[in-house]
């Protein structure tokens, strides 16, 4: 997709990446430079997100496999490009979204073990014309990540529970995609202090698209 | 799948074949000789095929495309499997559906044009173990069946409204399933009379399954 104004930016990565701490951080660089901005977390507050997350990430359904979490998380990320990401792109603002659809590459197939060619024919077919501008995979061991996780007592979902193999390819499916789609991916060191993360971010986004974004932190 | 008491039947057509009609002549048949029947149009009462089946059928989205499809009714049938199929036969009861992953296959396959190869790995992943013991294909040129639904004044729904040229490929993709899966499929002709329609799908059940059912009509 060729956004005349605002660009589509995900943040993508394994749990405890630190996602949800950059995501306003590059929000509020971006107003700061009078760009409109939106920060979202799939699958945003869309009615079908609302009914089919709880589902995908609970234990409603003890037999639930990763084919139906495949169709699940792609057919409310269907409600989350009409609702969110065609609108907020329509409007001129750039949209940064944590997570979109490598989640589903990475998650189902690369680490869930539904043929990874698969789940990206299926997600292409899903995403459309509605690729993002720029992915940015915030990298870092497995080991590091769950162990953040562990400080914050996190929730425990169905994913943050499934140990450490399963985590250690979840990070190797990010490092095939940087590898599959370099123009539209980079690589964030997300082992370095949130500043320095923040500051990467920056320099990345300055980089691809010609701006002058200073950090905030 | 191998039941060991009730059976999974699945009727299986295009528009106008006569599925609901059929569908309870042969829940009454099968009662009269003593077998627990329960008979269900795909995705049953289930709380997630209420939300998602009129999004699939109707026009909330106007962009929606048959990628998203495929993924609405994959979903809707994990919970048709897990609320409806499974507790259904292991009760020991004989299933009869109207319509189940076939439909998928034809609809968004052969006829919608996401590649068949693509939808069947990925149906046949949604399903698992539950595949039909049996699917009767009510065949009937498209000419005909959509006649016979223009004559109910039927709800016009985003899949009737196609034409004849996508109901042609429907009826040319359950042809393709008949040559691909002899052995647990049945050509019905429903072109004929709805009572010899139901004699011959008495005769297809008490030939594969060993029974002397009579008919009702």
């Amino acid at each position: 997709m060729a956004n005349p104004l605002g660009k589509f930016i995900v943040l993508e990565g394994g749990e405890g990446a630190g996602k949800s701490t950059q995501l306003p951080l590059l929000g509020q660089a971006l107003s700061l430079a009078k760009l409109m901005a939106r920060t979202e977390r799939e699958p945003g507050g869309t009615v079908l997100g609302e009914v089919i997350r709880p589902i995908l990430k609970g234990n409603q359904y003890p037999e639930i496999n990763e084919y139906h979490a495949l169709c699940g998380f792609n057919f409310i990320r269907m409600a989350y490009i009409f609702e969110i990401v065609k609108p907020t792109l329509a409007s001129g603002a750039w949209l940064i979204s944590d997570r979109f659809a490598f989640s589903t590459i990475v998650y189902q197939g690369y680490a869930g073990g539904v043929p990874p060619e698969l789940v990206k024919q299926l997600t292409d077919g899903v995403v459309g014309d509605s690729w993002p501008d720029l992915t940015l995979i915030l990298d870092l061991p497995p080991q590091v990540g769950l162990g953040r996780r562990e400080a914050d007592q996190g929730d425990g979902t169905r994913y943050e529970d499934k140990g450490l193999a399963f985590h250690t390819k979840v990070r190797d499916g990010y490092l095939h995609l940087l590898e599959a789609y370099p123009t539209t991916t980079a690589k964030i060191d997300a082992a370095q202090p949130q500043t320095l993360v923040h500051r990467q971010i920056i320099a990345e986004i300055n980089q691809r698209f010609g701006l002058n974004l200073q950090p905030v932190i």
